[in-house]
C-alpha cells in the first residue's frame, strides 16, 4: 500500500491513524475539528488541511479513509469527487447500505469498498483513541458484486494490520446484523433507562449491577447514537418490530396465563448461542481473493460465521466453523 | 439477637449463613437440598432438619430467615406455623406482597419483616455463595402499618452486619420498583438476545461488548428467572407497558420522522440521573427505630433515596439527600 490517508480524526479515525502508523505504513490525516487537528499534530502525526490531504493521496494512489459520522458525509465526499477521483476509497461508518448509495452518487469513480471495525467506547474525539482499540474486534469489509478485488485485499489487510480480523459481509447482510446486535440495543438501553427512571429515588438505590450493564451504552453521547441508529433506519425498524413483537407476546402471556416460560426460554437459548458461537476447533481455509469467484466465496464465508485471519499476498487465511454448511454449495 | 435460623441454603441463604455467622451471631440452618446440605455442614456450618431447626429457633427466640423461592415457599411456611408460630421472621425473596400475603395466610402469628437483599450472581447453590456477597449491596426491609418496630430492628439489624446498606420500602413499593430495575431488565435481556440470535452467525460474529452486556442476564438459569419475573406479575405487566409504549413510540416516530431524538435523550437523562443519583454530600439522620412514629418516616426516607447505614441499640444512622424533600411534608 502506497499510505493511509484518514479524513476524520475522532475516536475511531484517530484509532486507526494511530494503528496504521504503528504497523508501518506511511500515514497523514485531516479533520474539520481543530481540538482532534492539533491533539493529534502534537502527538507527532502528520496532520494537513482535507484538500492537501487528498491531493496527496491522488499523487500516491493512497487508501483514503473516510472516518466521519454519516450525517457529515457529503462534503468530504463531495472532495474526494473532486480532489482524489480514482482513488481507493474506504470508510468506518456503522453502516453500509447508505454510505455505498452516497460514494455511487457523489464519488462513482472511485474504487470504494466499505469498513466498519466492531469497536468503540462510550467517550469520543482524538484523546480517547488508542492505538490498540481494534485488537481482536470484528471489521467488516464489505462485498459487492462490483468489488475491485484488490482494493478489497488492500481495506483487509489494513484492517488486519490494526490488529482486527475481517468479517466479509454484503453491505444489506451487515445492516441487518448491526441493526439486532449494536443499533436495537441502544435503543433498548434508552428504554429501560426511562422506564427505570420513573420509578424514582427509591428505584434507583435499588438498581444493581444488572441494570446499569443493560443500560450502559445509553450513557453515550446522544448525537452519536441518533446518528447511528438513524442511519439504519431500514435495518433498524424490522429489529424494533421483532422486538415489539416478541415483548407482547411475553406481556400477554403474563397476563393470560401468568407464564413467562417460552420468553424468559428463547432468551436464554440464544444467550447460550452466542456464548458457543466460536468453536474451539476452528478450521483453516486460504484462498486466493483476488480470483473471480473468490468475492462471492468470502461473502459466504462471513454469513456463516467466518473471518479472516490473515493475508500473505493475495493469499487470505480464513477460520470457519467445520460444522457450517459448505459454501460452495451458494 | 439471640441466633439466627436459615431455611433454604442455596447461594443468597448460604451466603447469608456465612456472613451472620462471621459476624458473630449464632447460626443454624437447614435445606431441602442434599447438596447444599452436605456442602454447608462440610463447611463447618451447623445445619439439621427444617424441624429441628425451627424447633431450636422456638426455644431461643431465634430470627427464622426463609431463603427459599417463592415457589417453594409453602412448606417451610407450614412448618414455621407450627413449630414456631411467633417466631421473628423474615425472607429474602425478590417480591415483598405475595410473601406478606402467604404470611398473613399462613403464619399470621408470626412477627414477619419481608427483606430483600439486592445481589446475586448468574450461579446458584451453596458453592456459589460468599461471606462477602452482601457488601455495599442495598438491602430492603419491609415496612407495613403493623410492623412491629423490635423485629424490624433486628432484621435491619442482620442487614448491617451482613456488610448491607438498608433500604426501608412498603412491600408494593418495593414491588414497583424492583419491576423496573431487576424484572423488566430479564424480559428485556431474553427479548434482545431472541432478536440476536434470529440473526444469524453473522450477527454472533459482530456482537460486541454492548450486546454481551445488555443480555448477560439472559444467561441466568430460566427456572430461576421465570419464578422471580412471574411471582411479581401484578407489578411487571404495568412495568412492561411502560416499555411497550415507549418502544412503540419510537418504532413510530423513526418509521414517520426518521427521528430517534425524543427515546435517545430521554434514555440519556434517565441513564445520567442513575449515575448522579448518589450526591456527594449526604446528610445523616439519627432515629429511634422503635418511636411509634419511625416506621412511617422510615418509608418515606426509603421513597427518597435514603439508606440506614448504621444501628446502635435502637438508634438508626440515616444517610439522605440534602436536596430531597423532607419526610415531615409526609
Amino acid at each position: 500500500m502506497a499510505g493511509v490517508c484518514v479524513i476524520g480524526l475522532g475516536l475511531i479515525g484517530g484509532s486507526l491513524l494511530r494503528a496504521a502508523a504503528a504497523s508501518g505504513h506511511e500515514t497523514w490525516g485531516a479533520t474539520a475539528s481543530p481540538v482532534d487537528m492539533c491533539a493529534a499534530h502534537d502527538a507527532g502525526y502528520h496532520v494537513e488541511s482535507t484538500e492537501a490531504a487528498l491531493r496527496r493521496a491522488a499523487d500516491r494512489d493512497a487508501l483514503v479513509v473516510l472516518a466521519v459520522p454519516l450525517t457529515a458525509l457529503r462534503e468530504p465526499l463531495s472532495a474526494v469527487a473532486e480532489l482524489a477521483p480514482r482513488c481507493r476509497l474506504t470508510d468506518v461508518i456503522s453502516v453500509k447500505r447508505p454510505v455505498a448509495d452516497a460514494v455511487r452518487r457523489i464519488a462513482p469513480s472511485t474504487r470504494y469498498v466499505g469498513g466498519h471495525p466492531m469497536a468503540g467506547r462510550a467517550a469520543s474525539g482524538w484523546v480517547a483513541g488508542s492505538e490498540t482499540l481494534f485488537h481482536q474486534a470484528a471489521w467488516v469489509v464489505a462485498v459487492e458484486d462490483d468489488t475491485d478485488p484488490e482494493t478489497w485485499r488492500d481495506v483487509a489487510a489494513l484492517a488486519l494490520d490494526c490488529g482486527a480480523h475481517v468479517v466479509p459481509a454484503g453491505p444489506d447482510e451487515h445492516d441487518t446484523a448491526v441493526a439486532r446486535i449494536s443499533h436495537l440495543p441502544h435503543v433498548l438501553a434508552a428504554v429501560l433507562a426511562a422506564v427505570g427512571a420513573d420509578g424514582g429515588p427509591l428505584a434507583w438505590e435499588l438498581a444493581a449491577g444488572s441494570f446499569r450493564d443493560a443500560t450502559r451504552v445509553a450513557a453515550t453521547r446522544p448525537e452519536l447514537v441518533q446518528a447511528m441508529c438513524e442511519g439504519n433506519r431500514r435495518a433498524l425498524l424490522p429489529a424494533i418490530d421483532d422486538a415489539l413483537g416478541r415483548l407482547g407476546a411475553a406481556r400477554g402471556s403474563l397476563a393470560s396465563s401468568g407464564s413467562l416460560a417460552a420468553t424468559i426460554r428463547t432468551g436464554h437459548d440464544g444467550r447460550v448461542s452466542l456464548d458457543n458461537h466460536r468453536p474451539a476447533e476452528r478450521q483453516r481455509i486460504t484462498i486466493d481473493v483476488t480470483t473471480p469467484a473468490a468475492l462471492a466465496r468470502l461473502r459466504a464465508y462471513g454469513d456463516h460465521g467466518g473471518r479472516l485471519v490473515g493475508l500473505e499476498g493475495t493469499r487470505a487465511m480464513i477460520e470457519v466453523d467445520p460444522a457450517a454448511p459448505s459454501v460452495d454449495d451458494h
